[in-house]
């Protein structure tokens, strides 16, 4: 049986302490918070501390705090256990810990109020060690289904693709979204489409699956489509367009 | 009974003549293909031709051809039907035949070699009065479920709108694969990531949904991140980035 303790209280926290204690393979011993209001509704179900100097005694304790607060925080776990954080762009260095280091990496967007399907989600996972990153894995597959070994280096790489395919994806869709409700068309008409789009990668690479006016050099179309948007949204459709024939080229 | 003949041998008129040929509601007569061979595999279920001046008397022609050569094979349709295209960008007004005319497009991606369900389509229509746009709704509904009143012009817009959600969205993913690649990634990390970021909006708006370094100012990961990219991924990086702070502003 493995013994953890979680220390933080925000989104990623609360739904690694919500699996934890779903999975009877794993005792969540502790919960840190700074605010331990964040982390109230677990008191029935395990130990909660706001004060780092009582950590209990685990074989890993997983930090899920802001970026910035990680070197800090992990300087305060006097514990022997393998101490581990959850971001995606802070390398394993940054750990202050005495003892043992590694990252336990959920690559995917949390919101707060969705539940989330873990079996789904991509445990990206590194240690310093075969022994450690083994029981990393096992403790990642008391909750999930996919484990990936990913080093600091392809993760700050890893987490630059996340935001492309991610937050510059969904900003498109805002686009599509104002454009949508300027001219009175319910967004709701480009869902099956938005839908498509992101499964059809699972069998056709993007590069296979590029369609449209920009690959296809159709400069009729493209001139339609910027006389229709404002500056900004023509400056975006430039560049996206641009950035697609110099694909092609490469 | 809505008797149709369908005018293309392409992608979109070959999804929309197996759909009607499964359908009992609908009397596919004809097809027409200036190529033939393109429809040969229908030629024990109906009628072919190549010669736009031996078409058949039905309710319906539909026109499944390139965008520039609407006009030209419209102003053939010399039959009183309703004579329809499947075209995002091209208005009403470019139908050159002598009757009636109208806009059956959908607005979906289409892969040669992948079923489609229709169910899942938005059937976008427009007709010049509404015994015809009934016409085209009770036709559309043999074979999908969602059905639209699209004008022209908002057809116009909605197709810019399907251009970012769908292909510069695509070209993104693209960029995310050429990332990992460079550094040993499996792309598939990223397909939880991509479908939950597609699902999302369909229950959080775009921008309720956007998360990112950008939209939260954070200019230490921002800079972390433009320098593993490359000069021409870093130009999307900043204007993608700049956008998303712009639209917050608005």
């Amino acid at each position: 049986m493995i013994r953890i303790v979680i220390i933080g209280g925000g989104k990623v926290a609360n739904h690694l302490i919500k699996a934890f204690l779903n999975t009877s393979d794993v005792q969540l011993i502790q919960i840190y918070a700074r605010n331990i209001e964040q982390v109230k509704q677990y008191e029935d179900q395990t130990d909660l501390t706001d004060n780092l100097q009582k950590l209990k005694k685990a074989d890993v304790y997983i930090i899920s705090v802001s970026d910035d607060a990680i070197e800090e925080v992990s300087s305060n776990v006097t514990e022997k256990g393998l101490v581990v954080h959850t971001s995606g762009t802070v390398s394993m260095n940054s750990l202050k810990n005495a003892g043992k280091k590694g990252i336990f990496y959920l690559l995917q967007s949390f919101s707060k109020d969705k539940e989330v399907n873990f079996d789904e989600i991509p445990f990206c996972l590194e240690a310093e060690n075969d022994e450690d990153l083994e029981l990393l894995e096992q403790l990642a597959l008391t909750i999930g289904k996919k484990v990936y070994h990913i080093t600091s280096e392809q993760r700050s790489y890893l987490h630059v693709a996340a935001v492309f395919v991610n937050n510059f994806t969904n900003h498109l869709y805002s686009i599509g979204n104002d454009l949508c409700d300027k001219y009175n068309v319910p967004f709701d008409v480009l869902y099956p489409l938005i839908k498509e789009t992101a499964l059809k990668i699972e069998t056709l690479s993007p590069k296979e699956a590029q369609t449209g006016p920009a690959i296809r050099n159709d400069n009729t179309t493209i001139k339609k489509h910027l006389d229709v948007l404002n500056k900004h949204q023509q400056e975006l459709y430039k560049t996206l367009t641009d950035s697609i024939i110099n694909g092609k080229k490469l």
